[in-house]
């Protein structure tokens, strides 16, 4: 099965044209000096962020930028910052004199990407910036901008990019493995509690699918290795209980590929739904969950050889531990500073998203 | 959790209301005739009618209509129908006068099921017609009055309407076992051969949709046990290699339901697609595959209780073996004519299928 300019230039985006995984940990390859990171915002991701790099050979943490000083101190304790790294939202922009930041983790609510992409670029750190990007494209698009003119990197933290059983996926279908993929189906969400910042419109943007949803409409585009041209999408809020005052309880949308691609995804804040896609190809059929930090699940069933030949099955679970995914992540940007490269999940991978994001409510 | 009147009705007319299980087998119930089926067309299909009623104790084969006078006799010698009840499709209409014959089971493709109900109803004979109904909500409307008109039943063949698992897993759902339904995926397909009639579109009325789409869209019905409202969908044909020039190869849709819930849905001729629904709740999922005529699943985890209380998980797996979802499908009909009852599966049953069929292809 031959590609075409665009899958090729997707398998090169995503890193699959030459070697398969992102070097992780002790090949140092030359740079013997590690990036170093300052986390803004100390929630539950940036938790796992701070593990991940506690564990890297590439990166380290070196600054903290948060509005409870307490808290900002006792995790620098933890992970040897001095407290002189130590920022408020205030005082962030600083850091712009503290040389042992190199780059920044923007761990904040979706709202506040854009606000802290932009002065963190202008105070000329790199960025690595939690998904969604933005809560609109034309956010999206200053984000990029900024860190074009401060001639830092923007990254995007789509952590699966870098996840080895994600990758195999992607390669599997890559290699016909599957044959020819007909549609895709994907879930991610879950039931969310009152008073999250994740339902606050203001704060998130919208609903499950800028959090959620974002999963399955990202992973289509990998999978297919191809961009979206049509949207069609319903909203629903079905309970009445004051946690979707400001942003609706479901979406369920279905994205039509240039090849004829169909995929079905759904994204909920009001029901337990696992996040996985599967992908359904004239030889088989291929799916991975979840997109949780860890224990990533490979399966997939399909005939190898002519028509009619013996079925092959697979079952296969990456057994690597939470934070490693955030240690790849971090050390994939970590590289392309060092390197001065572009990082495979750039700004303008996080802005297609917005787009689609904006396409699917327009539909909705 | 309280039951809407269009819910209970629903359950009613699942039979869920009274017991749980249709009646089978041996307990004749103080009617100890059978009743006695022709079959129409001797397909695949067919073939497994034919060993259900054989293990039946409330139906049994007494004609045949083929086109091939050859392969009927040699069923008939099979299954002890005399000589004189084997029609052709052009003398079908004499079975009036064969009292052995009280029903028939309708096997064609979709296109011929319209003519050969009202032929049969006009003949006097009760029909049980296999799915999609027709390829037409005219004809469906068509089928309906044919069968009024000569004081017949009609019923569609929707074995799944009969199958213990599937009647447990929408027992589950009454009951708020998974708690308030947000979302329901489902998928049904395979990869077709050259030549079958369903990729002719004068025979099979359309494309994958119409045959093994409509499961899903007859499931997410009985799941919810509400009817759709709104539609959104697309067609797409990816291979050109002769087997699509009159059908679509695939359909992706989603329905809204009136309570809110979303049901998203796929289908292919394309793809080695197995039938699954999964229906997402506030305290978990369930899910049942596949559609097939033995081994369906019931796969479901939950929390039960009060909110963070122990989960449950079920992996169940129907040990019946085929052809005993005919058996029960023909044992439904067989006692509705012996009582004189509407069948579960009714004709307005087929018929809002055909209705929100020509929605789908609408919106497509």
């Amino acid at each position: 099965m031959g590609l075409s300019r665009r899958e090729f230039s997707k398998l090169g985006a995503m890193g699959l044209a030459g070697r398969m995984l992102p070097p992780v940990g002790a090949e140092a390859q030359g740079d013997d000096r590690r990036v170093g990171y300052a986390v803004i915002g100390l929630g539950r991701i940036a938790d796992h962020f701070l593990r991940g790099v506690q564990q890297s050979s590439k990166s380290k943490i070196t600054g903290l930028v948060s509005g409870h000083r307490d808290k900002a101190e006792r995790i620098a304790a933890q992970y040897g910052v001095p407290k002189s790294s130590i920022y408020s939202y205030d005082d962030m922009d600083k850091f712009r004199d503290n040389k042992t930041i190199d780059a920044v983790y923007v761990a904040l609510p979706n709202s506040m990407h854009a606000e802290y992409t932009i002065r963190s670029a202008k105070a000329g750190k790199h960025v690595l910036c939690e998904k969604p990007m933005s809560i609109s494209v034309s956010e999206a698009e200053a984000m990029i901008a900024a860190c074009k003119a401060a001639n830092v990197k923007l990254m995007i933290a789509y952590r699966l990019h870098y996840e080895p059983t994600t990758l195999k996926a992607i390669r599997m279908i890559r290699e016909g493995t599957v044959g020819t993929v007909q549609s895709i189906i994907s879930t991610n969400g879950f039931n969310i509690k009152q008073g999250e910042w994740r339902t606050n419109k203001a704060l998130a943007g919208g609903g499950p699918l800028l959090d959620m949803g974002i999963y399955s409409l990202n992973a289509a585009r990998y999978l297919t290795g191809e961009e979206p041209v049509s949207f069609k999408a319903y909203n629903s809020t079905i309970d009445h209980d004051g946690r979707f005052d400001t942003v609706e309880e479901n979406t369920s949308w279905t994205m039509k590929f240039p090849s004829g691609i169909l995929a079905s995804c759904s994204t909920s804040y009001g029901a337990s739904m696992p996040g996985f896609y599967r992908v359904y190809g004239s030889k088989g059929w291929l799916e991975v969950g979840s997109f949780g930090y860890q224990g990533i699940r490979l399966q997939a069933s399909y005939q190898s050889g002519a028509s009619g030949g013996p079925n092959t099955e697979i079952d296969e679970t990456n057994q690597e531990k939470d934070p490693m995914q955030f240690t790849r992540e971090a050390d994939h940007l970590s590289e392309c500073v060092l390197r001065n490269q572009t990082p495979r999940s750039s700004g303008e991978e996080g802005l297609r998203d917005m787009e689609y994001i904006e396409k699917i409510y327009a539909s909705a």
